[in-house]
């Protein structure tokens, strides 16, 4: 073995908490009572031709590169179809960039804490992971600049709307700011946005890549679709996507053509921005649930974020408690969450905790806050 | 860029023949009038519940695993379905064992020629691919001891059954020199099996995995079922496959959980093995007519394998003939290959060039030889 590798913690905790008995505020995906499986089934059914059983381009359908572009502009990101390649999930385009841009010992800025997957993905490259200083409204501009002199990192790697774990949302002037240092350095940003669509309240705040050239940004069907079809894609300047695509060959040569046209034929015949809608209006109602619950279910002193969209509240406990005693204890009472340890780059905090709050309905959440407040005990 | 990377030239060429009007010998794809449509329709409409759209391991469906391991037990090699990882098609299994295996350096030893996409996944890990002589009978282990001796591989890759681009087969007896070469020096082999159950005429020979545990066998359904669904699956001794685990996690978390789903329902309602006599009785009669035509439609002096089952003829062109050429007259005539150049580690034989005969029929195949004859003029 070239590296050390380890397993996920969360997606060992996934494992464990897959017993039905189980609350889990553990993952991060959409809630299964929300999935439109109707209108996946006909657009398979419509997507199963020979057609698409034939040639396969490595940068994705057509159709669907397409769609997609069209949902970003309308989001206010101008992106040709040409800009995009298609994905097996973000995970790979956060893969494909690593292997198109860091060296062993290159060095990667991110916010801390930061998505566990992205921290492995680097640590795997044999790349330095540098954490930038940071507040509730995303990474501090002026700390990465400081990082930047210092470190030189090639990559900063930011999920800059809803983050995961924290909820956070990165302001439009950092934005502005942070683009303006990666135009002047040459330094690579990563904007992941898989949750940016799931805003229950406030303002939509432009995407990092409508203000910099140096913005490569990483989309998903995951969190407002189809959390299993593995579909995400990827949007880069043309010089660099031509050496995506190549490792994008060398990955896995394509992704599943049925799974791309499947999706390609829900987006022709449904309007996913509705759908989208009305997981908001489901989701924004369990946020709120939780957050209702939060005061009367962890120690007095804790803190947490208020986050406007996405998946996930952050708690810091007070100090002294470890996260992880309090998962075994929630765990024997059939409730479960990802202690935040693990999103740290550098030096963890164990009196932190992840809860997700949009797989659960209001009246679970209520009730596996009940049997959460007892793991104190 | 930490390396260099180029596109592959079968997949530039693929995109070029996707012309209705050429008859193309390039691709290595099943045929699509081949496809069981209704089969794989059924079975997504089988596969598409709440339940396909949980928890899903990066390890792959468990059902699935099952019925993978029973489909290889019954052709003579053990395997507990624990010992499987689901893949993104077999392409992914080959970057996994490359992440895992081989630092930047390392040394991997090569059949050549060989298949084209295992050579850019070796130079973009920034291995050194050496040659290992054979003949018609597949590798030569003598060969391969010196290389073992003189360049200590970490790896050695292998298509052993109806191999790409040549479609040899390596005899059992080699096959047991090689295995015990492999247990004696601690080197990898990768048996990469694609094309081992579509035999045409003599007898099943057994895979190496079932001679040595130092050897990782790949499957995939690409070449007898679904062409485009991206399946695969990497057998591996135990301790490797965890680490390999891991590596998927970071490459893409899980292989699509709907596609797996209905591979599984597809396998539990269907008799995928006499689906494949149906493609060998087929394919053995294009192979057939493939080999009848080549004395008409290729210069006095050349030469050419004779497969006994797969996707591959490799034909062999007198002196001072490049393939190249051929191909820019064959194109104007509607008709597509692949020249063999490309799929040489060291050095490239212009002279040399690889028809498929597997995804045309009979008559499409007469015609095309018959085009193809008049790209000499």
């Amino acid at each position: 073995m070239p590296r050390t590798v380890s397993s996920s913690p969360v997606r060992d905790l996934l494992a464990l908490t897959a017993r039905p008995e189980v609350i889990s505020f553990a993952g991060g995906l959409p809630a299964p009572d929300l999935f439109d499986l109707d209108g996946m089934r006909a657009a398979f059914d419509r997507a199963l031709t020979r057609r698409a059983l034939q040639y396969a381009s490595s940068e994705g359908d057509p159709d669907l590169r397409a769609r997609v572009a069209e949902r970003m502009i309308a989001r206010g990101l101008p992106t040709p179809g040409e800009d995009l390649l298609v994905t097996t999930g973000s995970q790979q385009a956060l893969t494909l960039v690593v292997t198109a841009l860091l060296e062993p010992g290159a060095v990667v800025a991110v916010e801390e804490p930061t998505y566990l997957a992205a921290l492995q993905a680097f640590r795997l490259a044999g790349a330095r992971v540098v954490p930038v200083a940071g507040d509730e409204h995303g990474v501090d501009p002026a700390a990465l600049a400081e990082v930047v002199e210092r470190d030189r990192p090639t990559l900063l790697y930011l999920v800059p709307t809803f983050a995961n774990p924290t909820g956070r949302t990165l302001t439009p002037e950092r934005r502005a700011a942070i683009a303006a240092l990666a135009d002047r350095h040459g330094l690579w940003v990563v904007e992941d946005d898989p949750y940016g669509e799931l805003r229950y309240r406030g303002e939509h705040v432009p995407a990092l890549a409508s203000m910099s050239g140096r913005v490569l940004h990483l989309g998903s069907f995951s969190k407002i679709g189809a959390p299993r079809l593995r579909l995400g894609w990827l949007r880069a300047p043309a010089e660099l996507l031509r050496t995506l695509v190549v490792v994008k060959q060398a990955a896995d040569l394509h992704t599943s053509t049925v799974d791309q046209a499947a999706a390609a034929a829900y987006l022709a015949a449904n309007d996913l921005s509705a759908h989208v809608r009305a997981l908001c209006a489901a989701y924004g109602e369990r946020r709120d649930a939780m957050i209702a619950a939060l005061p009367g279910t962890v120690p007095d002193g804790s803190r947490w974020t208020d986050p406007d969209g996405g998946t996930f509240v952050w708690v810091t406990l007070p100090g002294g408690v470890d996260a992880a005693d309090v998962l075994a204890a929630a765990l024997a009472r059939d409730v479960a969450f990802v202690p935040g340890a693990s999103f740290f780059a550098t030096t963890p905090d164990p009196a932190t905790m992840r809860l997700s709050f949009t797989t659960n309905t209001v009246e679970r959440i209520a009730e596996g806050m009940r049997r959460l407040a007892g793991a104190w005990q």
